[in-house]
């Protein structure tokens, strides 16, 4: 949620009901700073911050959060070993995001309080193995038993009903968020989102990173690079910085980086956080009571 | 399923109040029709006939069908235009596997009773657009009003209720009856499956029809081919004539290619296939009421 996720979409699912997430993944730690004392301006819920431990300032970062006094961090892209012990040493709620068993479980025994483990189809950051929010939710549950969140692939009731079916006790909503009202995605990004047809992402960048891509002109010249065996150095380069920056923040469709997820497909509207939120949770309730009304 | 559901799985599976399904994609007509006849005195229950359209010897096999008086018919892998006309006509139910909403839509039109909608944690052949089963199913469920049958990563009862959580009507295991004792894929391969750990599948061969692998040397070699811009013409090569036999049937795990889905790292033992498909119905039933009894 780079680019996407910053004080006024955290406060905004907050204040509706869900725990919202300020994505540091963008942010300088100053920048940070500010966004998390706007969030508590706007929102008494509580919200977390979401920390790719891969950040060059990860120091500085780990250090706002604990000046501003934040209670719930997500850490994710890194080793849990690393930051955990100091985030609940200072008494912090600490959340592993996974895309294995092998992390799920390293993430526990690095006393993380919650897993967030997230399928193939979610957008950007993935996992090599490739596993499907489907076949990930109930082998981690068989393997933990810390709290569990499902992420990839939720975005209306029915898929949140399908992952608690499958052994989650929550759920993480990502590519829904990025383009509601709230989101500081750019509004090209947002209407091209809602515009993405099925199949129009695709988990890219391999040789490097997996991360799942909207198609574009940017997108095409990765998949080229790894089609012809340039490998990671030509990839490096060709990503250069601030590419996602340039695609999601400041609106360049054809050499910006997209990133979002499969479930783009069955977006159709931009609309206020709240809204998105409630539907989902109205949609599960609903689909909840279909199916325990099912005549078998 | 070919080289694994001949007539002892597809009876044994109707036997146990399933539909059993013979998959003629790895038969010449005259196995075809032995299988059938086999099957027929092997239960009184109905089966089908998996028939991947892109067979060559397509037209001796619908003869073989029709001949047989087969009832019901899954069609695969090709145009659903092609030939469920022509089975309709005679009576026969026709269900014709998708891997995106495109060809659900083509299917219904083509008068289809029903559709299998197959997710990119599937095993062997499927679809371009990689959508796993989660956001698949949602997708087509809101695009056709005729029955959906979800397949792709389901083993169990957990991700069955996903499935029908989602909308699908009903489900399609594979791989999970792959290792059951009436499968006639060979000991080995189904000893590899349940040693499968994560991971240890994944989509290939896409330069020339993505198939789902166990990874082994020759999918390293198909990988190798890909990843240096080799391109169709060496991968035909590569694959050369009974690959697929030779892995699955005659059990070289070294050579031979081997399809299975991603939700084979789930499957522990080699049992019948009537405990399978009680197992899975039973604990579809107990989540159920799990699900139910969710104090929100």
């Amino acid at each position: 949620m780079v680019w996407c996720s910053g004080w006024r979409l955290a406060s905004a699912v907050s204040n509706a009901g869900g725990l919202g997430l300020i994505g540091a993944g963008s942010m300088y730690p100053g920048v940070l700073r500010e966004h998390i004392q706007k969030c508590k301006r706007a929102t008494a819920k509580p919200f977390g911050i979401n920390v790719p431990l891969l950040y060059p300032d990860i120091d500085q970062i780990m250090d706002v959060i604990v000046e501003e006094g934040i209670r719930i961090v997500f850490t994710s892209a890194g080793n849990p070993a690393t930051w955990t012990g100091f985030l609940k040493s200072r008494g912090i709620t600490v959340v592993h995001v996974v895309a294995n068993t092998k992390f799920a479980l390293k993430a526990e025994s690095s006393g993380a309080d919650a897993i967030v483990a997230e399928g193939f189809e979610a957008g950007g950051h993935n996992g090599r193995e490739e596993t499907t929010t489907l076949c990930l939710i109930p082998m981690i549950r068989d393997a933990v038993s810390i709290p569990l969140i499902a992420a990839g692939g939720i975005g209306d009731g029915r898929s949140m009903l399908a992952a608690i079916s499958l052994g989650a006790d929550a759920v993480q909503v990502g590519s829904a968020f990025a383009v509601s009202d709230e989101s500081s995605a750019h509004q090209k990004f947002k209407e091209a989102i809602v515009a993405a047809a099925e199949g129009e992402t695709k988990l890219s960048m391999k040789s490097v990173m997996p991360v799942r891509l909207m198609k574009n002109e940017f997108f095409e010249q990765v998949e080229k690079a790894e089609a012809t065996g340039g490998g990671k150095d030509e990839l490096i380069k060709l990503l250069g910085r601030g590419r996602a920056k340039k695609g999601m923040f400041e609106g360049d469709l054809i050499e910006g980086e997209l990133e979002i997820g499969q479930v783009s497909s069955m977006i159709s509207e931009i609309r206020p956080a709240a809204d998105i939120l409630k539907n989902i949770w109205n949609d599960f309730l609903k689909r909840k009571e279909d199916i325990c009304n099912l005549q078998l």
